[in-house]
């Protein structure tokens, strides 16, 4: 064991310590709000209808968060010797990550001078947030070290929270929509910044996957399938639609995964790689419109598109394009949450410039112009503040002081986790 | 690769293809009463009824969405060499089957000419009504290519929505009553079906288990017993007494299981196969009386019997029965499925005909009669037009055009999945 | 097969059967009412505000009912041959205590005289406390057999009833505190009792865990995780607050596992099984003061204490302590919910004193004497009621009755299942 990695290891455990340390005086100090809210709902007239809020909401916001927690830390154990650390890591970075969310949530709160928020629609909100890091974290698999990963899940965090806010003070997006960026965010800064991150060698065979690690990673992704609806009607106040809506996307997504999947294998196989990505990306593309969409087969047609864009877009990206921008992918959140999003903000504009074109019969252009704007403005101030910060960040996280681990040691549990070669081969 | 087998999968492509297209059209012609019914919600005086019915439905829909994708498609990973084609199957069945399940409970809708349906309450009926198919693909696992699959679900989606119509309209068994036939539907339907498919030849070790296989079985299994009150209260007004009832059912069973396991067992050991399959057959056997039965006790004789029958009907079944029809039951439907809903239908024309009989203290034996006569009707409806269908529907799966496979290949995820032999063997 | 292990599985089998004849005759007689109750409910003017209450509670309840099943189940899976038999025995264990518990709830209503109880209320009371065996039973993981553990079950069932009946009659402590005792006495009952059984051989190897058997441990224990919010509200009014201070609480912890860690392992690598440990400890620390308390901070801070605790005592206790008392502690619950629950008690009776002196501006010494005296009276008599009870029982266990394998078989699935050593070695 050298110096030079021991002195990492520490610098890991002491930088959590630091940074818990931290969040719990900012919670000290910082949120006394919390309670306060409490006892104004508590104390008031308008309890009756505190609790009952927190009563619609808890159901939904635990789909929720088992799905962050569980889902997805299970749909990322797809490499062969890295399940430990997809499903550890997911875990730990989540719990660090929540309280900070959720710090960004009451500033974000206080910053609006608003007073009349309950603390489950606050934490709610917080998991919704921590998708972005969940994602992100999806591409740099195997790559990063702990302590790049516990930096990353911050930076992008503070990010993306600022970037929420830019989209709602100044471009005046709702609240549910600009959290449902939360795809396109954290695919393109995971995108970023693992551009930056080097190379595994080609002969590397550690970041493929097994039949058992598959299965786990199928476990995952189902997961995530059954409560997508859960997570695109988190805020709605009207459950109907965005269940509806989204429910009839992910099934067509799930079939065209298996049609496009077929067609675009060498001998017509399903491949479970594309699958895995397919089935989610009808949620993905109907995330921004889930609550406005009137007809179903709209839902559906968008949750076609996003299967085709996804599968397409595996087939492409990874032949043509990741080697020409030397993208290190590895559980293919591109295809996955990225260009299912840029497909769902493309289409929630049209929807909603027609919507409205038909609402206003097409009289009061310079109105809709003015919408279209908006929602291209804050696709745009998204995706571009996701790519520059990913960069940045990416630049950051591979200065020496944070000691990358060497590509030759990319993709293996034996580095952080305790647990020998004999075991594994088990 | 053959030409066959080639032009086979893709044949399996454009069914699937043209299937949504269809499924796209009618969506689009025929639903426009979805949203016209949430605009009816929205604005009419009983919008807050309508938000409060979809709040209390959409946690047990949930579960049940939860344990129709997920739990029965772990329940079915048994054989070791077809966990892929296991989860990855039923998963294509049920976002193909949920899709035309729903236009299924629409034209219901419509031709009963009623207007007040609720979006959410359609869809967990469209969910309930899949677990004939998913049951019925769980006797001819690994025998059936996908087109043959995708054909036997819109069939037999088609074939139980006109049975539920005839036992609606001409017999007059309630709503939920005639939703509970799907295990019987769904498992002599199977039966009917794989009896039609060539044996696999006797040296096949390929439908063996293995403990990893097994376990994520067992895993699939813990998630549809603990979901399954949810499931037999779904659309109960009043949850606890289904929701008792079910859950003492299915205490009952789990212990009953386990006991009769090893009374069957050679050296007094469990079985885990036994035991995966008679801890639900409390379930099923409580189905269709939960709701009604007011002694918990009598529920618990339910599952008591319901266990019994499940093990002791493995036990005979297997080494007797099976062999003289042919039978190939591959997950044990008939008895997992099949046998308890037998005894759950008898029973629950034995404790109406009581109920009934105490109400009118014995004299009105003429009304007893015809509230006998309609349930057996029912029953022997349902029963009939499952295996009717079933049989001609395997006579027609078998017909060269599906291109059925060959013996040799059955049980094997490599005939259609991308996943290489060194690979399983990791 | 020897004979005296073929009477052994004799016994086993006609206990479950006897067992389960008495539960019936039980339920049979003794509980009217259920049912009672639902009709009381059903035809009062109240009929409204129960219908409420379990649409409330139900999400709830599956919450906890998962967790204890399911999430226990799977995380007991670390054994690397004893697979089937911890969710196998626990499935059992549950279902049988489950009705044994519910009998007792219901003694408890009676004896109290209480009329107006509801069904699910029961229920999901009964659920929580089999919590306790379902811990005792990781204790004794692999090293008792069936009748040992269904006669376990029981005993401790009674006896935890008997402790909750004190506590609340002469103690006066509130149902839901009463109730959060059970991990205090699931952890303490099975560490006496443990202590009782002879100590496997020093050269055994079967008691160790593979990767893959590590990860389904992990995917039970991310379950707990993610419910535990839901068992720690369940009997709360307002959900809110135990919510939002468990979830930090187990944040924090899950924060914390990871840093300790890596502190306390040699060359600074994560060890899974502390991890599995120190992650749930946030959850059982607050059990007892997650509704009480008004600050996250203070949460955060008993979640971060409880983690230490639980990873210094698992250093600690496994190498100096366990051998001098020659406790044999399986899957580690002295420190996963033993240790935490204790600390969880000390600060529940700071916290309520320094409640108390606030509120009477440390005035009313007395009183505030008196509160602690019976906070720590509960304490002390769950403890020491556990401890006694679980040694006697121990005792009583490994008389020549019961037939207590033989030390060498131990952490065996081959001598309970149909299990082949072939197949295990796929």
């Amino acid at each position: 064991m050298s110096d030079c990695h021991l002195s990492f290891q520490c610098s890991e455990r002491w930088l959590m310590l630091l940074l818990q340390a931290l969040f719990l005086l900012c919670y000290f100090l910082g949120v006394p709000n919390v309670s306060d809210i409490w006892k104004d709902i508590t104390y008031s007239p308008v309890k009756s209808s505190g609790t009952q809020l927190s009563t619609e909401i808890y159901p939904v916001f635990q789909d929720v968060n088992h799905m962050v927690v569980f889902g997805f830390g299970f749909f990322l154990v797809v490499l062969r010797r890295f399940g430990y650390s997809s499903t550890g890591f997911n875990f730990l970075l989540f719990a660090l990550g929540v309280q900070c969310s959720l710090l960004g949530e009451d500033l974000l709160v206080f910053l609006r001078g608003q007073q009349n928020e309950v603390g489950l629609g606050s934490l709610a909100k917080a998991v919704v947030s921590m998708t972005a890091v969940v994602i992100s974290t999806g591409a740099v698999l195997g790559k990063a070290n702990p302590v790049q990963l516990i930096v990353m899940t911050l930076v992008e965090l503070i990010f993306f929270y600022m970037s929420r806010c830019i989209n709602r003070t100044f471009l005046e997006v709702p609240e549910h929509l600009s959290l449902m960026h939360v795809h396109l965010f954290g695919a393109y800064f995971g995108l970023a910044l693992t551009s930056r991150f080097p190379e595994p060698p080609p002969g590397l065979d550690k970041n493929r996957s097994t039949p058992k690690s598959e299965l786990f990673s199928v476990l995952g992704t189902v997961f995530v399938w059954v409560f997508w609806p859960s997570f695109n009607s988190i805020l709605a106040k009207s459950k109907e639609e965005p269940v509806l809506n989204t429910y009839l996307a992910l099934a067509v997504s799930a079939v065209s995964a298996f049609m496009l999947s077929a067609l675009t294998s060498k001998d017509g196989k399903f491949r479970m790689a594309h699958i895995r990505s397919a089935v989610l990306a009808g949620g993905v593309t109907v995330s921004y419109t889930a609550h406005s969409i009137q007809h179903p087969w709209i839902a559906m047609i968008l949750g076609l598109l996003g299967s085709a864009i996804t599968i397409l877009g595996s087939h492409c990206l990874q032949r043509c394009f990741n080697p020409a921008l030397k993208l290190q992918d590895t559980s293919g959140v591109h295809f996955t949450f990225g260009l299912p999003a840029v497909l769902g903000a493309v289409a929630a504009v049209v929807l909603h410039a027609v919507e409205q074109g038909i609402d206003t019969q097409w009289n009061d252009l310079s109105s809709l112009g003015y919408y279209i704007l908006d929602d291209v403005g804050a696709f745009c101030q998204t995706i571009s503040t996701a790519l520059i910060t990913g960069f940045i960040t990416g630049l950051i996280l591979n200065i020496k002081l944070f000691k990358a681990m060497h590509v030759s040691k990319y993709f293996d549990d034996q580095l952080y986790w305790e647990v020998s070669f004999k075991m594994i081969s088990d």
